[in-house]
This record gives structure tokens, sequence and C-alpha cells, in this order.
């Protein structure tokens, strides 16, 4: 796996080629994807079916030639496996029924052991691997604590996150022990996935970019710290850390100790290079809407994107959150070509 | 008007403490805007009834003791007065009905005398004027060129934008167009306002942190600056320009000819100070949670930012976005205060 162009860029060691790969990329907007999506009852089964999980995983592989696999599974299983409550109802976000009120419903949470509640994920982990035979990279991955939290507390998405600011502020010791907690469970969690075989992680802190900076670094910034931390100790697979909205929290991201930290498209690639400073690799940055343009557009973006990234410590091209359902696979398929030809040394 | 600090502050002029007002300090989180709501059969009714939208105008003037009126209304208003039909049900957001498939469609919309379909705002403003005597400002408002596409594009909020988008991106002809209409229709909707008495003038264009720096430069900025230098033609009321999540816009926000620019919590204000270059004076940037902090935390937050606003060309203290339905009362009064006491030379 050392010599694949993914985990050298990581590694911000030379590459023939940009590697790309696009969150999401295992989704609904592949037929084939729906075809097995429509065999089951619900999303949250189809992820805990390791044959199926398995399949799902290697489709957008075989059809687009993305430069790596990434786990079919949501950011929320662990939190299932924690005792939360979680369902996703058809055209609906997912929903979580575990009121948070007291230092009591904190203690009332486990810290899941994965080799029991989550080895669905593990074993689909191992057969994915085996599938790959060493030729692709498989990434693994966790929700971060903060985005975790905010899902527990709100009871599902936000526009405003103010349950979850509203304990932050009100009851710190709550916050600090439900972090406590959650960030126990992403490291025992991650490191099952490392040790059933996955190359590289990806920490998922999707809604981080809603804190001031002043409360990133209060609230948050010592648990991501400390999963990274863990995780290093135990392993040199690459670790990637992925948030939107982050531009005012990249200087605080870039000394997190991740290989990787990854950025959306509201900031100029070149401006997230200069805050990094060498100090990890860059991953990014196209709008997934830019998969709505002609091809020519999307082209002479992708080559401003991968000129830009050659200004980076190691440059892995990925969209800057994940691909919509209403995508056309032409067009991600378009993408993965014009990205390794646009980029070729 | 000259000599009141909130107008002082917007052009950059000594006031003896830093003026504050709230986004929606007319809203759900007081009583006796609830009391009044209660006694229309639906928000756009409240709109559009001059009485009743005057005395909601003045109710948060009353009680928090605010530096500034903002007309109450909504940012759709004069889209509903271009022909597209608008609907406010209860507890969703808004749904806006008028499909956009060609350019026959946005030849269908018109530019709207203000003095007809948009009167019952202008009753407003001057019933309001009236009222408040000179003793306090009224800023008037209207959504900007760029928000306004996205609720008609996307049928109401989106979290995503891709129809928006994918209009630019594939249909700019169309997009142009649209947006060439919408400009003239704030234009002559914000100078009816001035001209009916508003002190200030304020554009939100809060949902423009969706785009990236290349995509607002391209599609959306030339029509800012329209606007911007259309009112400054014809009136020294300042301009407001607001938006969200624009930290990576500011530098070209700062350029649009607006006498103040808007930011909300993630960035710090100094850091958004130093991006204005004294090119503008700031508004903002307290996150609307933090009203739901301590009264301490609260004081040691205000101070922050107090302070740091004390290095910008002039400071309004507003939040980051709208004020919270769930907002305690007291606890808005409370924030006055502070920034009164707190910041007073």
């Amino acid at each position: 796996m050392d010599s694949c162009p993914f985990i050298r860029a990581c590694r911000g060691e030379d590459v023939p080629y940009t590697p790309i790969w696009m969150m999401r990329q295992a989704g609904r907007y592949l037929p084939e994807y729906m075809e097995i999506r429509r065999s089951v009852s619900g999303f949250l089964e189809l992820c805990k079916t390791p044959a199926l999980a398995t399949k799902v995983t290697l489709q957008p592989v075989e059809r687009l030639g993305v430069d790596a696999a990434i786990l079919f599974s949501d950011i929320l299983v662990p939190v299932e496996a924690m005792g939360v409550p979680l369902e996703f109802r058809e055209g609906e976000g997912p929903k979580l029924n575990y009121p948070v009120e007291s230092m009591k419903d904190i203690e009332s949470l486990k810290v899941p052991n994965p080799y029991t509640s989550l080895d669905f994920v593990l074993e689909t982990v191992r057969r994915v691997k085996e599938a790959l035979d060493d030729q692709v990279p498989l990434i693994g991955f966790s929700g971060a604590p903060f985005t975790l939290a905010s899902y527990i507390l709100e009871g599902g998405g936000s526009r405003n996150y103010l349950k979850t600011k509203t304990l932050m502020y009100r009851n710190p010791e709550v916050w600090h022990a439900l972090m406590g907690k959650l960030t126990d469970t992403v490291v025992v969690y991650l490191k099952a996935q490392v040790e059933a075989g996955a190359d590289a992680l990806q920490l998922f802190d999707s809604w981080v970019g809603a804190l001031s900076p002043a409360d990133f670094r209060r609230y948050v910034a010592p648990y991501t710290r400390r999963v990274v931390k863990e995780l290093k100790s135990v392993t040199k697979a690459p670790f990637i850390l992925f948030g939107t909205d982050t531009t005012t929290l990249l200087e605080d991201l870039a000394s997190m100790g991740a290989d990787v930290v990854g950025v959306d498209w509201r900031i100029e690639l070149r401006d997230a290079i200069k805050i990094l400073k060498g100090r990890a690799s860059i991953q990014g940055n196209l709008d997934p809407c830019g998969l709505f343009m002609t091809k020519k557009d999307l082209e002479e973006r992708v080559r401003e994107i991968v000129e830009q990234g050659r200004e980076a410590r190691g440059h892995i091209f990925n969209l800057g959150h994940g691909i919509l359902p209403q995508t056309d696979p032409e067009m991600a398929r378009f993408l993965v070509k014009s990205v390794h030809e646009l980029s070729k040394r």
C-alpha cells in the first residue's frame, strides 16, 4: 500500500498524478447501489450486512477508477452502539432519541466493544480488503466527537446547534463528560478498523464549522487532538481530518497532528495551503454542485484546483462534501479521468 | 439622525459607546410580538398590515433600548410583488412556487412599482418614523439578489443550493437575466424605503456564503455592487451589507462600496477588521446561541467583542444571525445593557 498515490499524497511524498476519491462515492447516485439498497428494508440494514456493504463499497472503485475505497457505513453507527436509539426514515435525515439532561445520562452511555457490537463494520473491512487484494487502499472512518455529540443532542441535523451549544455553555461538566465518552468510543472504533485492515482513516467533523474559533479551542480541540494522538500511537495509517466551513478553524486544525486536512469549496485551495504551512497535506475541494457544470467548465475548474494543489505538501482531490444523489455517474467518471489526466507529472 | 451613535458608527465617526441592534429583534422571542402575531391569520398578513407591523417594529426599541429600529417585514416580500407565489406555512420556512426553466420565465417576472404593490411596506416606514420622532434611527432592508434568487430557484430554503448553482453553471444567460431583474427590483424597493424615511439600509445576502469566492465574483458581485452604487447615488443613508459564512468573501465584500459589512461568529472580529482594512465599518458578531450562556460568560464574550471592535473604522454590535425564538427577552435586554456599559468611552 505504501506505494499507491493516495497513501503517498497523504504523507507528502511524490506521486505520478493527483489521487482522487469522493465522499459518499458509494451512494444513491449509482444505479447499482440503488439496486442493492432496494433489496433491503432500510439504510441501517445495508450498513449491518457485510456482504452487501462490501459490494457497495467496491462499486465506485470499479465504475469510476477512484484511488481509494471508503468503507460503506454511517457516521452514527458507533453512537447506536453506545446505546442511543437511531432511526433512518425514508427521505429524511437520521433521528436519534436520547435526551441528555444530567451526568446520569452520560454515565448510562456505553463505550462499546467494537469486536462485539460493531463487528459488522469490522467484517465489512475484512471482506473489502480481501476483495481489493492490496491494489487499492481502503479508508476507514468515524464521525468526530463534536459532530456525534451534535447529533445526539439535537436528535438529528440542525440549522443552529442551539441544544449543543447550550449544553456547552450552561453545563460544561456534562459536555466534557459526553465528549470524553465519545472520544473513547471513536478511538477504540478506529483502532479496531485499523486492526481489521483499514489503510487510512478519516474523521468526519462535518458540522464543526458551526463553532466560533474560541468555542472550538475550548470545547472541541482537546478531543480531536486525543483521537489523532491515540491512533498515531498504534498505526502508521494516514489520518485525515475533515470538516466543512472551517476556514477560520484551519490554523487550529493544522495543529491536531493529522496527516491530511480536508477543506470545502468556500476557501481557495491556495489560501488553505498557505494556512497549513506544510504541516499537513490537503484534501479537496470541488463543490459537489460542480459536477453539474458542463464538461468543459468542470475541466477548467479541475485544472485550477489541481494547479493550486501542486503547492501543497500533498494533495488528494475530493469534493468539499458528499456527492449529491442527483449526480450523473458519467460526470463522476469524467471527473476522475480529468483529475488523473490534468495532473500527470 | 446624524448625531446618533448607530449612524455615526456606520460612518466611522466617534461614538460615546458601541451601538447595538439585533437581527430579528422584532420577533417570536417577545411575548408582546406573539400576542399581535396570534391576532392575525398568518405571518404575511402581519407584514402587510402597517398598523401592526409598526407596533412590532417599535417593541424591541421600547423593551430593549436598542440603538436602531429595523422595519418589520420579510426579505421575500419584493419577490412576491414580482409575481412569485409565496406562502408561509405554520412552523415551516417559506414556500415559493415559480419554476424557472427558460428566459420566458424571467421575462414574465415584473419589476414592481413599490408605490403600488409594496405600499404597505412604505406606509409602515412612514408610521414608524413618525412614532420614533427622530430619537432612534430606522433601518430599511431588502433581501439581496443572490439570496432572493436562491429562494425562487429552490422553492424555499436549501442545504446545498443545487438548483441555484445548476442554473448559474448551465444556463448563465437565464441566471444573469434573473439577477438583473432582481437587482432592478431591489434598487427601486430600497430607494422607495429611503424616500419614505429609512435612515439606513441593510441588504441581507444571508446565503451568499454557500458560494466559492470565484463563483461569487463571477455570478453575484456585479449585482451587489450595482445595488450599492445606485442607492449611494440618491442617498447618504448608510448601507450595510450582511451575509453569513463569508470569511473567504470578505475581501470582495469590502470593495462593494457599502459603509458597513456584517460578519457572523465564525470569524474573530479582529481578523475580519484586518481584512476590511478601514474600507468599511463592521457589524457583528455574537453567536445567537451566546444569549444562552450564563450572564457572567456572556458579559465576558461581550467584552472581547467590544474590545476587538475598537480597532475597526466603526463597530455596530449585532448577532451573527437572527435572534432565536427560544431566547429569553431578559437576556436580550441584558446584552444591550452590557454592550452599552462595557463600551463607554
